[in-house]
């Protein structure tokens, strides 16, 4: 317990572990159910959590490790402490986007003792990656969840930012192929959203 | 996908997760490590459940269900919707409140499935009874995230509510068990406060 690595693996820790406190300073577009805000990253990272344990049953996938889809939610989000949350249909401002969040990256779990940091870096490629079943998911939760506080609301996000059909079709392709059970739940959301003229 | 089955369940898990949006909004005694704000009970559920993700390999059982842990921490703070959170040392307070958050614990629960309101009452339950590995090392956990905030701020809060020494102290004795490591850290935030005058 006093041992010199055991001290400096707990310091290199404790220092990561500080360092993230300020993803609940960074704000996201999406505000609470109850209008009152918008969502910053840190708990919208623990709803996701949540999300995954509450909604896994209904991925397309019936084999996922879903310790590793809750892991990747809890620190999916950590890179925008350097690269902030983004929001992007345009794909150059997006490839643009990916090399900030790759050096946020590295040097955020570079925080941490290397096998930690290996361990990170490497379960936040993957779910950029997005090719493993677990990572499809998670990237499918983080289309719903927004849907859920949507619908709460009537979809005035929508409204706000003047996203079309279109673009919120797209964003939620990711659903479809992860679980066509709730990209049907959420084609109801949009679709009340649009005959509510929501949509710019 | 189009099975009433199916579909009502997935109506109480979207109604929970719309529900639970509201622990986003209960504040806790804490302030985040740069001062800026109180913290939430969202945000610092997922700000535990990272700590158990870095610092699990500091548990004195080896043995640790480390999901386990997490799915407790993730859930654990769902209570204060309804019972609010109480940072208590009086034990008739401990006592009432105890009540009070079982019988949010059956409503919030109980807007899940039936079998999934069985899963997350018997884990918060096992949390609450702090006799499992798993759920020793989510409260030690639960007492070292306010330490690790307190140290960015020097303490400020303890002596904001006039917390004496031997209050957190006894706060800290969850952790001594659970990780003789931890609890050794914690003692240095702790002494290093007491020098600066923080406690009452």
């Amino acid at each position: 317990m006093d041992h010199p690595e055991t001290s400096t693996r707990l310091e290199q820790q404790f220092r990561f572990l500080r360092e993230i406190d300020r993803l609940k300073s960074i704000e996201r577009q999406n505000i609470l159910a109850d209008a009152s805000r918008r969502e910053n990253s840190a708990e919208h990272s623990w709803h996701l959590a949540v999300l995954a344990l509450c909604l896994a049953e209904h991925a397309a996938e019936p084999r996922i490790d879903l310790f590793k889809v809750v892991r990747m939610l809890l620190i999916h989000d950590i890179v925008e402490i350097d690269a902030g949350d983004a929001f992007l249909h345009d794909p150059e401002a997006i490839e643009k986007q990916a090399a900030k969040e790759d050096a946020a990256a590295r040097r955020l779990f570079g925080l941490l003792p290397e096998d930690q940091r290996d361990e990170l870096l490497a379960l936040w490629r993957e779910f950029e990656a997005r090719r493993s079943p677990e990572s499809k998911l998670a990237h499918a939760l983080d289309r719903v969840q927004p849907a859920l506080l949507h619908e709460a609301t009537g979809g005035v996000i929508w409204q706000k930012y003047g996203t079309t059909h279109e673009q919120i079709q797209n964003k939620m392709s990711a659903v479809r192929e992860a679980s066509p059970t709730l990209w049907a739940r959420v084609q109801v959301i949009i679709a009340r959203a649009r005959a509510a003229g929501r949509f710019g």
